[in-house]
C-alpha cells in the first residue's frame, strides 16, 4: 500500500489484451470503465495462493463492493503449465469454486510465453492485484499476500475520490 | 456499514466517561481529537467474541493506520462478572496479549449497572466498534462481528474526508 | 467413526484398478500392503472440499504417519469435468501443491462415467477417506469432512492392532 | 510425542493437590481413575495460547472421547499475574467460553509460587498436555502447541492397551 507516486507520475492502465470472457455477457473495456474503480485479478487457476487467498478475496470484494462505483475483474494469466490450465480446466475450476465475478482469458503472443495483459501491467506472478482510479489510472500493484483491512482502506480512499470530468 | 444517515442526523460522540486509563501518559479526550478519525473498541477481557476477534482486529487498526489522521481507543466496559474483570485483572490480560493501543476503564455510576460510557453511547453488548468522523460525529455503530474488508472500506472513505475548519 | 462392525462382516478392501501413477517408483496394490494399515484418499484436483480440506489432511498423514506400519495412498476418481482434470493438469497440480505422496489415476471402464475404483469401493463422491486395517479388511469409509482429532484416534487404535499371520 | 520410554521407567502420576473444583459434583483422583486413559490440561485462564488453542483443544476432546475409557480433567496452574486469575475470575472464564470438561484449581503452597500439581508434574509452564495410560503412568508430557492427528494417534493407541488387573 506504500506505492503510490504523485499523480503526474500515475501510468494509465493498459488495455486488457485478452481472447475470452466467462461471467459476463460482452467483454469489458478498462477504457469503458472510466469512472468506477477497477480492482484486477490476475490468477492461474493451479496457482495455490490465488486458490486458497487471493481468488477468493477477489471474489468477496466482488460480492461486496461491485456496484456502479467499483468493478472487479479477474484475468486469467498463464505463465506456466499451460497445457494444464486451458479454458475448459478454468470453466470447470469457476463452476466448482462458484467464481461469479467476470473472468477474462490473458492472451498468448506466442505459446509457452508470458501472456500479453500480464506483461502490459508488468506483473511478476500470481496472484497480483491491480487497483485502477476512477481516472483510469494504476494506484496499487500488489504481488502476492494482500492485507484485507489495509485494501479495504485503499479502496475507500479511491472511492471517495471525485469521478474525472469528461477532459481529464 | 449500511447504518449512515444524513450529515445533520449525526450524533456528536459522547465524551468518554472513565476512570482510569492503560496504554497511555495522558487520558484521552474525545473533543480534543477533532480533525482526526476515532475507532472506539468497547469489550469486556472475559468475552469471547472480543478476545478471539473484536480486541485483536482492533489492534491491527491500531498497528497498521494509528497515526496523525486515525486514533483507535478501547474501552474496557464491564456490565457482567464485575468481580471478575477488574483493573488488575485487566491489566494482566493486557499484557499477556501484547494489547498496547490506549485502553480506557468505564465508569460505573452504581455497583453492578451498565458502565457510563457504554450507556452514553446506547452500546447493546460486547465487541461494539463505534467509528468517529474528523468532525467529532457518530458514522459507524457496529455490534458484534465486522467484516474487515468493508471496516477497512469505511475507515478510507472517512480518512478521506478533509478535517473540519474551527468553526465546524 | 461410528460405522464399525463386526469383523466377520469386514468387507476386503477391493483392488486399486487404475492406469497410472505419480510419485512412486512402482504401482502399489493393496494386496502387498497387508500388514499395515492404508489411508486410501480419493479426491478430484478441482474439488474444493478436496483442496482445501481432504487433499492438505491426507497429505499431512503422509508427512507424520507414513512408514512401515502406514501408507496413504491417494485415489484421482473423476467422475465429472473430465476433460478439465486429465493426468497431464493433475501432474501440474501435484507439482503446484507440492503434493508427495503417492497418487493413482482411477480407470474409466468407459468415457464419461464413474471411475472403476471409486465404484468398487462404493464412494459417493470426493473427498473420501477410506481406512484399510493390517488385515486388508475397510474399517472406515468417511465422505467429506473429517474430524482430525478422531481420525487420529482410529488411526491409532487400528495401529495398535497386531498384524495378521500368514493365514489370516 | 516422541518422549515414549520403556515402560519400567514409566513414571505414575501425582496425585492431583488441588484445593477446588468447577464442573464436577465431587473431586477427582487420579487413582481412582485407573483403568482409564486420563487427558490432564495445565492452563491458566489469561494464557493466549490456552484460550486460543490449548483450552478449545482440551474440551473437544472432552465432548468427542470423554466416556468410560477416557477422562479429561483441566487443572488451572497459576504462576503469574495470581491476583487477575482467581478462582472468581475463572468461574466467570468457564460461564464465559462454555468450558465443560472438570476443572481443578491448583494449590498454592505458599503465596506466589509455582503451585502444588504443576510443581509435582514438573510442568514448564501453560498450556501443558499430560497424558495418563490406563495403569497410572505418564505416556505423554507435552508443553505448547499440539498437533491434533498425533495426539488422536496417541491417545487411540492408548486407548487400545488392555486395562491393568487389580495388582498392577
Amino acid at each position: 500500500m506504500n506505492a503510490e507516486r504523485s499523480s503526474s507520475e500515475l501510468r494509465r492502465a493498459p488495455a486488457l489484451d485478452v481472447v475470452e470472457w466467462f461471467n459476463t455477457p460482452v467483454p469489458i473495456s478498462i477504457d469503458e470503465l472510466r469512472g468506477r474503480v477497477v480492482v484486477l485479478h490476475a490468477f492461474q487457476m493451479l496457482c495455490p495462493g490465488c486458490v486458497l487467498s487471493g481468488t477468493p478475496l477477489a471474489q468477496r470484494i466482488h460480492d461486496r463492493l461491485a456496484g456502479p462505483d467499483l468493478v472487479v475483474i479477474a484475468v486469467h494469466t498463464v505463465f506456466e503449465h499451460h497445457e494444464a490450465m486451458t479454458p475448459v480446466s478454468l470453466a470447470a475450476h469457476l463452476h466448482e469454486f462458484r467464481i461469479t465475478m467476470p473472468v477474462a482469458v490473458d492472451r498468448h503472443p506466442e505459446p509457452g510465453g508470458a501472456p500479453a495483459t500480464m506483461t502490459a501491467y508488468a506483473m511478476r506472478g500470481t496472484p497480483t492485484l491491480v487497483v485502477v482510479d476512477r481516472a483510469g489510472r494504476i494506484r496499487h500493484h500488489l504481488f502476492g499476500a494482500v492485507d484485507e483491512l489495509e485494501l479495504g482502506v485503499a479502496l475507500g480512499r479511491l472511492l471517495a475520490e471525485p469521478a474525472p470530468t469528461d477532459q481529464s
